[in-house]
Order: structure tokens, then C-alpha cells, then sequence
């Protein structure tokens, strides 16, 4: 059984549609090369009540809770709070954070002050996790990683945490594109999907000039019983006619 | 109060990463234009229990739910199944979307099947939603509208419902470019913010060439309310050295 992983999403930006979210695929790309399932996303606001039932919802059905945004120096980055309020611990300045970014601020020739002090702020019990690109910390509580929503520190802080993921088993997956709509395979489909219970078969229409096909995806953590059901939707391919893309 | 929405995507193919997601900027560029806040998505797997509790959350919460896959001829399209369950209504075969399949696979030679017969299975009391595109409908269920997951066929049918939403807000945006860092511009901005309570202020952080620089963005249903905090936010700008980017 592979580890489950669920994904929080804070940003205002994305659900006023101003922002388009680059890290959902980011994520889940990375947790299926893990062998880790993503189980559910949820995209919430930016309000304490809203980011605490969604990661108090998920920490309790995922093995692993990501989080990103809200991390930042100003008024509406309320993510720390929200995730220490989440846990029922208190939250203050961190001295590893702090020194971690005074450090860098001088090193750069800046001064620290209140809003960026804001960013040293961790939940009581919480490690930190390591941000090269800007520095500012992400941190780790429990099960739940709480990551920067800029997709470049989003990305650096993943790449620093996957490792030390447990629980992956490897997913195999192979594709088959058929010049068909879903329409002219899916009862054929439907009886091989039976007939291999260990592989999950999904079966994806795309429009292409105004006409349907359709790729076949299998996967499994069973090698040989992904062969079996590769070789049976390969048959089925082999014995369709060139069919017009339909429906 | 503007109306409220939320959005449930449908499918183990956004989370495995094997599709990335367009519907979710589509949906909430399309309800912010009709001023309609939307408040939470959440991406769930092709299991119905898993539609089923994100639907009955929704559906209590928001004002409108919209949900996007699962609605083709295949073995793993469920989602109809999991609205009528949510809604405990029972499903068959519709003789309205029966007619529009049946007709349409007739002008195009082709002939219904199981499989496409699958597609005119609704909930019993849902009223349809056209698919201009290829036909077979989405629906409607109270407040819950079942829309397709190609990005095609999800705006078409997006635009047939849009015009029939009520409790639309327009809603007022401005959005100030600021050359610096968050950490250089979020004392001031959090006094602004406190001082324009009808006004929501977001912050965004963008990396360029390694720098950071932030977008301001205001949001208001009140035009002078907007104005006035806009106008603070542009003195606060003109007030800054040409400051190097910084976070």
C-alpha cells in the first residue's frame, strides 16, 4: 500500500482567477515519480478558518498535508498562524529562522524589520525547511509541510523534503493513444478494467481540430499485471477499424 | 454580499499529474467577471465516496457548486452516479438526452451503444445543460451543475449557465506594480489595509531574473473605497527609492 498525500492550497490569487496555479502539477508530477499517491487537493482563501479545517480535514485522512502560500512578510500571509492554530500550539519568532535571515539580509544589504521578522515566525515544535532560493524558511509540523506559494521556492523546498518521504512504492504506467472517441471502446474497455483488478485503466477523450480521441492510461504496482493488461487493450486497438474520431 | 461558488474537479488524472488542470483559472476568471466569489475547489479522485463527501460539503457552503469530469461513456465515469448518491435521488436513462444523442449519432453515422447510452443516465429531477460541442448534456441538480472536463466542452456549457447565476457583484480591481521586495513595502501596506476595511489588498511576490519583485492588488465592491485605498497605495509607491529587488 503506497503513502497518501493531500495538497493545501492558500491564495486568494488563485480563486479570483488572477493567479493560474503552476503547483498543483508541480506536485503531483513529483509524488507520482515518489510512488506517493495524491489523494485530494483543496484550494482555499486566505482566511484562518478556512486554511485550519482544510489542514485539520486532510492530516487526519492524508499520510502526508503540503501547503503552499501564505508564508510571506505581509498582512494577508497568515499561514503560520493558521497551521499552528490548526495543531492547537503556540507560535513566535524562531531563533533559527531569525538568525537564518538576518544573516542574509545583511549578507545582501538589507535590514531586518517587523514585516520580514513576520517571516521568522514558527509554530512551537515545528523543523524548518530549507529555502535556497530566498532563504525565508518553510517548516515541517507532524505530517504536515508548510512550503512558499512562489513556484521557484515551491519547487526548491519539494525538492529538499521528497527524499525524506517514506512510504513510496514505485507506479508503472504505460499509455496507449487511440485514434477513437471514448464511445466505439468503452464496453470493451469496461471488460478488460474487470478482468484486471490490480490495474486502474483510465480513459481520457481529447478534442483535436473539433474531432475525439482518446488516450488509455494504465497503471500498477504490479509490473507483470500491467503487462497482461497492456497486451489485452493493445488487442482491442489492433482489432478496431481506422475509425473516425467520434464521441 | 456577492453570491458564492465552489468548484469540484473530478479526476485521478489531474492528481497523478498525467493532465495538468486548465478548468480552474477558466471557472474563476468566468465567476469573478460575473462577480461571483469563489471560495474553495477541490480535486478529488474518480471514487465516488470521495465525490459524494465533496459535493455534500460543497453544496451546504457555497451558493453554487460546479464539478467538471467524469460524465463520458467509460467504466471510470461515475460522477452522475455520485450526484444522484449525494443527493439520495435515483438515475436512469433520460429520453431528453437520449433523443439528443441518439439524433446526433445519427446525423454523424454512428450508432448508439451501452457505452454511449451511459451518457444519458441523469439523476432523476436534474434539468440538462446544452453541450453545443459534442452534445451529450451536463446537468443541473438545486444548486449543483455537472459540467464535462475537456476544456472545450467545460467552457461551452460554463457559458450557457453563466447568464442564468444570480446574486453576481461586480466587483472593482486595481493592481499596482511595485519594484521591490514584500518585505520592503508590508508594514505600510498592513497599515493601509487596516486603514480601508471594505478594500481587500493582496500582496504577490514574483521572482524575475532571480529578484523579487511584488504586485499590489486591491479588490473592492465599493468604487471609492477602491479609489481611496488605491490612492494611498500609489503614494506609498512614490514614496520609495528605486529599490533594488528584494524579498
Amino acid at each position: 500500500m503506497a503513502a497518501t498525500a493531500a495538497f493545501v492550497v492558500i491564495g486568494d490569487e488563485i480563486l479570483s482567477g488572477k493567479t493560474k496555479d503552476k503547483n498543483i502539477g508541480v506536485l503531483a508530477d513529483a509524488l507520482a515519480s515518489a510512488g506517493i499517491d495524491l489523494v485530494e487537493v483543496r484550494i482555499v482563501s486566505d482566511h484562518e478558518d478556512a486554511i485550519v479545517s482544510a489542514v485539520n480535514a486532510l492530516r487526519q485522512s492524508a499520510d502526508y498535508v503540503f501547503t503552499s502560500g501564505g508564508i510571506g512578510p505581509t498582512h494577508d500571509d497568515i499561514t503560520a498562524d493558521a497551521v499552528a492554530a490548526a495543531f492547537g500550539v503556540g507560535i513566535d519568532v524562531d531563533p533559527r529562522a531569525y538568525a537564518l535571515l538576518s544573516d542574509w539580509y545583511e549578507k545582501t544589504g538589507r535590514t531586518m524589520n517587523a514585516a520580514r521578522e513576520r517571516m521568522t515566525r514558527i509554530p512551537f515544535g515545528a523543523d524548518l525547511i530549507e529555502n535556497p532560493v530566498s532563504i525565508a524558511p518553510g517548516f515541517r509540523l507532524e505530517n504536515v509541510f508548510v512550503l512558499a506559494g512562489v513556484p521557484a521556492v515551491f519547487l526548491a523546498m519539494l525538492e529538499t523534503i521528497l527524499p525524506t518521504l517514506e512510504g513510496g512504492v514505485p507506479l508503472f504506467v504505460e499509455k496507449l493513444p487511440f485514434a477513437c472517441g471514448e464511445g466505439d471502446i468503452a464496453e470493451a474497455l469496461g471488460e478488460i478494467a474487470a478482468a484486471n483488478p490490480d490495474v486502474s485503466i483510465g480513459s481520457y477523450p481529447k478534442m483535436s481540430g473539433g474531432a475525439f480521441t482518446t488516450e488509455i492510461v494504465l497503471r500498477s504496482r504490479d509490473q507483470a499485471a500491467l503487462d497482461a493488461a497492456t497486451a489485452q487493450a493493445q488487442k482491442l486497438r489492433a482489432s478496431l477499424p481506422d475509425a473516425a474520431p467520434s464521441a
